[in-house]
């Protein structure tokens, strides 16, 4: 085949859009594609198990690299502290607008508007409600996983009332 | 449950990283999964076409936004070029680094140092060179999806000699 050279070469554009919905389109291209391979049917646990593990190991190597640098973290609730605000912000470009505790280790992480809803259904509709919990169950594994990698063993579900906010509840498992 | 608010507001930390790697750790887990459900073993064209058609949706879905404020492109090689220079930019952080095409429907794109393939293996070594092609039939369908989007219907195979770098071929279908 003959060919010919063609420069490409300029100045990086900016090009800070493409970058950004890249992350929020493959999550839903894989959001789809594992409801689509589960022929079963019905929504529930066992159908968002996969994304749930997804989640998991990926919020354990991102906190493997985020936490290289840093100091020992103090306890329990300063970890969860770093996540709401540190890894939270990287991830989903804003922090954890309300965070709660009982001191006991439940936790609970309040988003305003969550990057992964803010763009399905028009702000407090509740039309795609039911659909929503399958673009959480990637977060809620990625929380498990990054506690895991600090040590700390929990469960982590997610509640929504209102679109685009949701909260998700950390219960660290006391051994 | 009593619970406790606790502050998480702080000025927003430099946390890049995390952000940079949330794509690649994603995009893994979603070879793994896609590899691992697929029971028939052998490895091929029917094993990584799911991987191929969330690449397309994606594709498609970032020209469309990506070209929203764009003038229409002068041809064909001047969509190509966008696609070297502002749209991979943007997803990979480089730009192509060798565009050649024999003027008749053919384009090779020579990326040096893909981005998806920098971190497996020794610059250079062959070892992982069979697990390569399941890294790219991605980025293969998202080069179809972003020309799809445009009006162009190609079809897009990829190339690798030595990691980590690769050519992607671009055969446009005539009509």
């Amino acid at each position: 085949m003959k060919q010919q050279n063609v420069d490409t070469k300029t100045n990086l554009p900016d090009t800070g859009e493409a970058d950004e919905c890249l992350f929020e389109y493959l999550h839903a291209e894989m959001v789809n594609y594992v409801l689509s391979s589960k022929t079963n049917g019905k929504e529930g646990e066992e159908e968002l198990s996969p994304l749930e593990w997804m989640g998991f190991g990926v919020g354990y190597r991102i906190m493997e690299r985020l936490t290289r640098e840093w100091a020992r973290f103090k306890d329990e609730l300063d970890t969860i502290k770093f996540i709401c605000m540190d890894l939270w912000s990287s991830l989903y470009r804003k922090q954890i607008d309300n965070l709660r505790t009982n001191h006991q280790g439940v936790y609970v992480l309040h988003d305003n508007a969550f990057r992964l809803l803010t763009n399905i259904g028009a702000p407090d509709s509740t039309q795609y409600l039911r659909e929503a919990p399958r673009l959480l169950a990637f977060t809620c594994g990625l929380l498990r996983g990054s506690l895991a990698n600090l040590g700390i063993v929990s469960t982590v579900t997610a509640e929504i009332a209102t679109l685009p906010s949701c909260k998700f509840h950390v219960q660290v498992q006391r051994v």
